[in-house]
C-alpha cells in the first residue's frame, strides 16, 4: 500500500527532507549539507540516497512512496525542465527525469518559493481557498501564487515573482537583478537595513539605530515598536512600498488571500496592518477585501509543498 | 448530432452573438440592441428568445447545440454567479442557472474582457501557447489573463482588471474607479486625449493638435505618427505607462504572450514598440522575451471566446 511521500527543499546550504503519510501530515524531517558542486546531478544523487537510506531504515519500500516532490531554487517548468539553479549547479537539466531514474519513483518538481507557497496553501485547506498568494520578506523578497489549488509557473517559471516589481521609478541604487527600484530593494531584510542606513546618513535625526553598529531589520523593526521616529518612517515606507506591489499582485490575480512569511513579517501586526492599509489604497473597491494571514509554516513550507505536490498529483 | 455552440457578448449598447461549429469556426454573427431595464432576467430572456429563433430559421433543434457561451460587463465567478453588471441591471443573479432554464443548453459565463481574451487565445492554437495576457485599449483599459488555456478569474472575479494597476503616485486627477494614477487614465483613448489636453493647457508649444476642435486620440496617435513633438511626447508617456503596467502583470503571472487590442491599438507599431521598449526596462531577464502581438478578432473576441468556453468544457 502506497502511503508515504516525500517533500524535499534543496537549499544553497541545506537540503531539508520531511517524510509524509498519504493526508499529508508530517511523519519525520531531517535536514542534510547541500554538497558544494557545480554539478546539479551530484546533488540530485545525494537526495536519491538520503531517501533510499531513510526507506531502509523505517523499513518502507519503494513501493510504499506515492512520490518525491522538490523545490529548488530557480526556475521549473512544469515539465521537470529546471532551467536555472541559483548559487548551486550549472542548470538546465531535468530534474523530474534524473530522480525519477534513481528512485523509480514519481518526481515533481518546482520552483522553492511556489513550493513554499503551496505548503502554506495545504495548509489551509479547511478555509476553502482556492487561490493564495505568499509573500516572503527574507533576505530578499520572493512570491508564490496558488490558482484553484495548483502552482502557476509561467511561460518560463518565472510567475511570482513579486520581488522584482518596480515600485518606485526614483531608485538610484541597483537592485540584484540588475534594474532599480524593485519591492525587494525595500520590503526584504537587507532592503529595510539598506533604507535605515540611508536615512541615518542623509540626516541627524536622533535615533536609537545610531546606537547599534552591524544594523539588522530586526533592530529596525523592534526600534519601530519601542517608538523610534525614524525607525517607523523606514517601516512605514518598507509596507507602503509592499502595499504598491501587492495591489499590482492583486489587481492581477485577484488572490482570495496573501499570506506573509519570512523572518521580517515575525515583527507581526506592527507591519502587516501597515501593508494592509497602504494596499487598500492603492486597489479597486472589489478588490479592498483580500484578506491578509501571516504565515504558519515558517522553513518547513517547502517540504509541505513537495509532499502536496504528490498528494495533489494522485 | 451535436454540432454547434453559441457564443454571446452582452454589451451596454448591443448584444452580439455567434453560432459557431464544434471545432470553433464562426458559421453566422448578428447583434441586436440591449433592452434598457434594470432587470437582468429581461437582458437573459431577449439572448434566450433571439437563440431559439435563430434555431428555428436555421432548422437547428436545440439538441443540436453544446451549449451557449456569454461575456457580460461586470464580475462573473466561475460558477456562473454575476456579482454586477456595470451600466446594465442591478447585478447580483445566477446567469448560468437562469439562461440554462430558458434554452435548456449547458451555458457558461464569464466577464467580457475574460472572454475576449479566450477568444483570443484560441485564434493561436496553432502557435501552441498556454498563457496568454489580452490588454484592451479602448475607452478604457481591460485585460484578461488566460493560463493553461483557461479564464483566470480570480476570487472576487477581478482578476485581469489591469487598467487599475497604480502607475503613477504623483496624479492629481481621479480615475473613474475613484483611485488615482490608474493605467486607464494614461493608456485609454480616454486617457491619450486628457494627457494632451493637460499638456496642450499647461504649456504654449506649438502642436497641430491646437487646431483640432474635438481632440480624439486617433488624432494625437496621428499626429505623433507626423512627426508632432508634443502629441509624440504623449504617446511617449502613454507608452511608458503601459510598459510600466505590463512589467507589473509579467512579474507576476509570466505570461507567454502580450496581446494588444482596442481602438488605440490600431495606431500600430507606434506604440506597440515603444510599451514593448519600456516594458523591458522595467522586468527581469527571465521575462524581457515575452511576446507582444496585435489583437487579431477585433469586436468579434468575445463572441468567439464564448464558443470556446463551451468548448473547452466539453
Amino acid at each position: 500500500m502506497k502511503a508515504f511521500c516525500y517533500g524535499v527543499d534543496i537549499g544553497g546550504t541545506f537540503i531539508k527532507v520531511g517524510l509524509f503519510n498519504d493526508q499529508g501530515d508530517l511523519q519525520s524531517k531531517w535536514q542534510f549539507k547541500t554538497r558544494k558542486t557545480k554539478d546539479d546531478l551530484k546533488i540530485i544523487k545525494d537526495v536519491a540516497d538520503f531517501i533510499i537510506q531513510k526507506n531502509k531504515e523505517l523499513d518502507i519500500t519503494m513501493e510504499d512512496v506515492l512520490g518525491i516532490g522538490v523545490g529548488i531554487p530557480g526556475a521549473v517548468l512544469d515539465n521537470g525542465e529546471v532551467l536555472q539553479m541559483h548559487n548551486l549547479g550549472t542548470g538546465y537539466f531535468n530534474l523530474v527525469e534524473e530522480l525519477h531514474k534513481l528512485t523509480g519513483c514519481m518526481v515533481k518538481a518546482a520552483n522553492d518559493a511556489n513550493l513554499a507557497a503551496l505548503g502554506e496553501f495545504s495548509s489551509r485547506k479547511a478555509k476553502g481557498y482556492k487561490s493564495m498568494v505568499l509573500v516572503t520578506l527574507g533576505t530578499g523578497v520572493g512570491g508564490g501564487i496558488i490558482i484553484n489549488g495548483s502552482i502557476l509557473t509561467g511561460g518560463k517559471g518565472a510567475a511570482g515573482e513579486i520581488g522584482h516589481i518596480l515600485v518606485n521609478s526614483d531608485e538610484r541604487e541597483v537592485c540584484g537583478c540588475g534594474k532599480k527600484g524593485c519591492l525587494e530593494q525595500y520590503a526584504s531584510a537587507t532592503g529595510i537595513v539598506r533604507m535605515a542606513s540611508r536615512r541615518l546618513q542623509e540626516s541627524s535625526e536622533a535615533s536609537i539605530l545610531r546606537t547599534i553598529k552591524e544594523l539588522t531589520a530586526k533592530d529596525v523593526l523592534d526600534s519601530a515598536k519601542a517608538g523610534d521616529a525614524l525607525a517607523m518612517e523606514v517601516v512605514t515606507k518598507a509596507s507602503e512600498y509592499l502595499g504598491i506591489g501587492l495591489s499590482h499582485v492583486a489587481q492581477t490575480v485577484n488572490p482570495e488571500v496573501f499570506v506573509i512569511g519570512g523572518g521580517v513579517s515575525k515583527a507581526g501586526p506592527i507591519l502587516t496592518d501597515m501593508v494592509e492599509e497602504f494596499f487598500k489604497q492603492y486597489v479597486m473597491d472589489d478588490v479592498k477585501d483580500t484578506i491578509f494571514e501571516l504565515a504558519v509554516l515558517g522553513n518547513d513550507a517547502g517540504i509541505y509543498g513537495g509532499a502536496n505536490l504528490i498528494l495533489n498529483a494522485k
